[in-house]
């Protein structure tokens, strides 16, 4: 393969550095697998690489191509590969491990201390073709359309919250319904929480998508103090057995953890500006609560278990629905908007 | 409360030795209530000590009240309860735990080393009323109807069975559709099992149920070479995650293990008359596998668990399903007729 | 049994209101048991009831005999009790949970929702005879001193926290060594870890304790930077596997997540008298850390680990050198001075 | 690095088909790297090749250089390889995975489907140098002596034993004391279990040294029922919470379960030449026993255990008491005599 590609490409560190453009198509390494990139969708750093805000500007050294969620088809294998074929279905794990660091050969290769990015540190999938390590490759299934593909690196993060504790007949708590949020929401109902209370105070468009995938109920606006009454009273004056802090809104965490019951678990991937106050005493020590960090999806645990989930055709459907727009890549630009505009799901671009 | 009332009394240690006759309605003891049975059904234990098989003649001493699942209200409470009140809609666990020895002060209560169960060792649930230990009753929700609410007992060995492993997104093979196979299968697709294979060599009428209730394929009679090969095949080469033995089939142990795939689990509830002879060293050792043995429920993790997922509707309506027949209670002899055939799901019994 | 037995009574809410005095000798109702008090230890409890400080003036309500920790001998058992023994050689948990909300029946007794503690709520065991539930009581190896089956309730807890972690081979940090903090260092070596370092800032007397025990290194006075330098270069660069926080102090969890590696697990038995601050995002988040907190311990796994660790020599050995000072009863008065005074490990007082 | 070197080799399918001769020094691919072997230890399955028993000639392919276990020096690192270096002080995970197998992409790669050993499948380390995948190194502890490094492998087999259950505080039988058993008493002491009986039926050598480490007691021949009475007895009537099963004689799996506590652990590394009979119902079933499959270590979670534990000089003493024999590399003759008389421990070669 050679010759040259369009691509999305960050080429200055400014606000409208962003271009659609030509660029070389890659070569793979050795260790490296080629990909005819189908679909794309966009993440929320993709947005931030756009709009090159503090961390942007911190982490991305231009020019670059971004973009990490990706479904595609291979084209070439390099030389040492020799399991990955032309033509293969595949995504791929945005992390790239180094794979001898003592988080790297104790099962948690997603927090690797010298870990890269595809699409932030390294060129990305904004492009007709990928470059990835044949270690980051992902054998899809073939009855899973590309675009849901495209997103299972989002949804992997759901499903690394919602697998790190055990909701299965639990009453769930779910703050903040960014995409990942609406996707914890719909697999807990997949996998048979009891009840699934869903909490967004700001954006109703996606509260609306948290209500099509089956929260039983979703809160909006209003005080916290009238909804911890109300979900005191839906489980029994117990409290919720999980929540999901998906936010990172600065009182998410305090208002989390006063919903949360006795021996209930945190779980929280909710990425905060500020510190954050607690009540240590009173919602941790007290309670016996647990509060586990989630980043990334374990590789490869969450994928084959996402996998399996995939099978669900009622988990699929509601992948569909938070899908809420698709654009061909020529489109970028117009997907971005829609992106930032807070008035979408999951945004897929595609060949 | 005083008088007489219905029961279907043993009276005698012999296979026509079960009447349905009048006797002394139980007065509760301080720690105990009594209970006012709406719903009882028939579990294969009833089935031993109607037949009178060398079982129940090692056990039972008649004459005695049998019967064990059920759901009824509170008719009275004993002195010294103070947390259950007259006109509760309650279950209760069968096995009555003396609280002290080293399985019940470490979360194994169900494998009390002083256990009794009630409709066994002391008078039980197939009655007008019945007492049972305070610590026993479990408190229903209204909206559960009394028929499913019945049925938790063998739900409840169903509950502890999957949620001993890990079947989200896995593939699962459950052996033996005997009414608690058949609610696994159920309970495995509605928490996001990958796929479910249920086989059942004998009982035409149960496949068909689980083929009801989801599973992804059920295999009847037939060589087992040719199963493998198929959920080989169906599993992408790897084999299954989890296999659930259900059936207390001789060779069905060898049968699971050989499906299994390294590093997988193997459940096994399956009572065995015979000892079983296992290739250890290759299924066991090399393969890395996990054997667990289950009996009854956990005291009460699975019971939480249990009321959480009834308030599923598809779990509910599966459960509408595998119970094939209803009886009111002074048709009990046809009713034990029904479950004796084989052609039956759970028969439940009302007054 | 009948007539006046000596006691430590709270009888004014006020910090002179501690009398050593003559008062009834209780009686067992009938699922309790009457103990012959032994040896009895003062917690940091007993220290805020005898200071009366705002907490005590919140729950104690005068007069009360307090206490909690103990060893005895059973003089006589309630009528409903038939597995203890006059005799018998026990001691007891102080936690008296109600045995029917939903965390006595899930395994979280010791964080009951209706709990009772005795000592603080109804009558403890500074005193010559006392009261508790059969439920509550410990039979004791007859080969451990009273002494040290007296301390079981601080042990208890190292147990609680040391156990709810994974520390066999791997580097610990333990922040605080009060009594509870300083039996951490010694279980903690004692079941293999690879490193202990131990952080007390203020108390010299107790940081000398833990090196004793066999802590790796003790930390004192000194900047939380040069511990964090010193830490890191002795774990490899890596960081702290576990943290056990039992401090309480203010910046203690923001240091003791500092210091935490990636993956790693934080323990939290320490109170805190005001919210604490922290950097969720990069500390736990992104370092996919566990926060567990503790309290009490739990009924009675850990009870029995215990009894099961102490069969260990060294442990028991290392847990006279935490017993610093021995009183007669009749010495109450200098005994909490020696405890107040913050210059001794564990003080135990005996008949 | 070139030239000849000394080296074991298996140079004929036979049982005298051992040749210690000169060979040429292998040459490190890119992702390889050369070691210069320091001391090697002999493993039961060198003693398999050495002999040429049935499952030798299954699985080796003569001519090869054999041996496994060892301590060295990097001399040479691969063109790929840059997180190693000249002079680094390794030993090496046996086990070469595949890397892309369902296993080893979820935390199994111990039991990878594609696996190879060396000294078994590809050329081994009885030799001057050896060449092994850099993914496969391991470093060490400066501290650490040679012959306990070189033994790293049967003591991760004991390590992934002893940590797959929960022995802390727990009365643990092991059965079978070849060096690995012996290893198991070993590491149960030094982490804090309550009692460790050790049974060895044939070798009173081996027993003996079980005795050194530390057992609470060994038994050798006699009837397992009077065993049983015995060890009854010793936990209060309980029986084990755990057993070890590594010695895989035919009846061992059944004697073990029979020592099991309801509700324990059996964990099963020994190998048996022929299936196995059991009698599920009641030792799996009824008992809820957990029986689990060990082979390996875990890579490398078991490696970073174990150097944790290597910190510990109660467990290198007893590793310097179970390594019995120490011979020069020439003496590979007398050395392997040794091994195969079964009055020995670990038997050590150095250069």
């Amino acid at each position: 393969m050679s010759g040259k590609m369009k691509a999305v490409v960050k080429i200055k560190g400014e606000s409208n550095g962003t271009e659609l453009m030509k660029v070389d198509v890659p070569k793979p390494g050795p260790n490296e697998v080629l990909i005819k990139v189908k679909t794309a969708s966009i993440c929320g750093t993709d947005v931030h690489i756009f709009n090159w805000d503090s961390w942007a500007a911190d982490r991305i050294k231009p020019p670059i191509v971004y973009g990490h969620e990706f479904a595609g088809e291979v084209a070439e294998v390099g030389s040492h590969v020799d399991h990955i074929h032309k033509g293969d279905y595949v995504s791929g794990e945005c992390h790239i491990a180094c794979g001898h660091c003592h988080q790297c050969r104790t099962g948690l290769a997603h927090v690797c201390q010298n870990i890269k990015v595809f699409g932030i540190d390294v060129p990305g999938v904004f492009a007709e073709y990928a470059c990835i390590p044949a270690t980051n490759v992902w054998q899809n299934d073939s009855q899973t359309p590309p675009e849901i593909c495209s997103i299972q690196d989002p949804l992997g993060n759901a499903v690394h919250s919602v697998f790190s504790t055990d909701v299965v007949g639990k009453d769930v708590v779910v703050l903040g319904l960014g995409p990942i949020g609406i996707m914890c929401v719909s697999l807990c109902r997949h996998v048979g929480a009891a009840q699934v209370f869903a909490v967004e105070k700001k954006n109703e468009y996606r509260a609306e998508l948290a209500k099509k995938v089956g929260a039983t109920k979703v809160f909006g606006e209003g005080e916290n103090a009238a909804l911890k009454k109300e979900i005191m009273g839906l489980t029994g004056g117990k409290g919720a057995d999980v929540v999901l802090e998906m936010s990172g809104a600065p009182t998410a965490l305090t208002h989390g953890l006063d919903l949360l019951r006795t021996g209930g678990e945190m779980i929280v991937l909710g990425v905060y500006t500020e510190p954050v106050t607690i009540d240590v005493t009173k919602e941790i020590v007290f309670k016996c609560a647990t509060i586990k960090g989630i980043y990334g999806r374990r590789m490869f645990d969450d994928w084959y278990r996402m996998k399996g989930l995939l099978k669900n055709p009622g988990i699929r459907k509601d992948l569909e629905t938070i899908i809420t727009h698709r654009f061909k890549f020529d489109d970028f630009f117009v997907a971005m908007e829609t992106m930032r505009s807070g008035r979408s799901g999951k945004v897929v671009l595609s060949f």
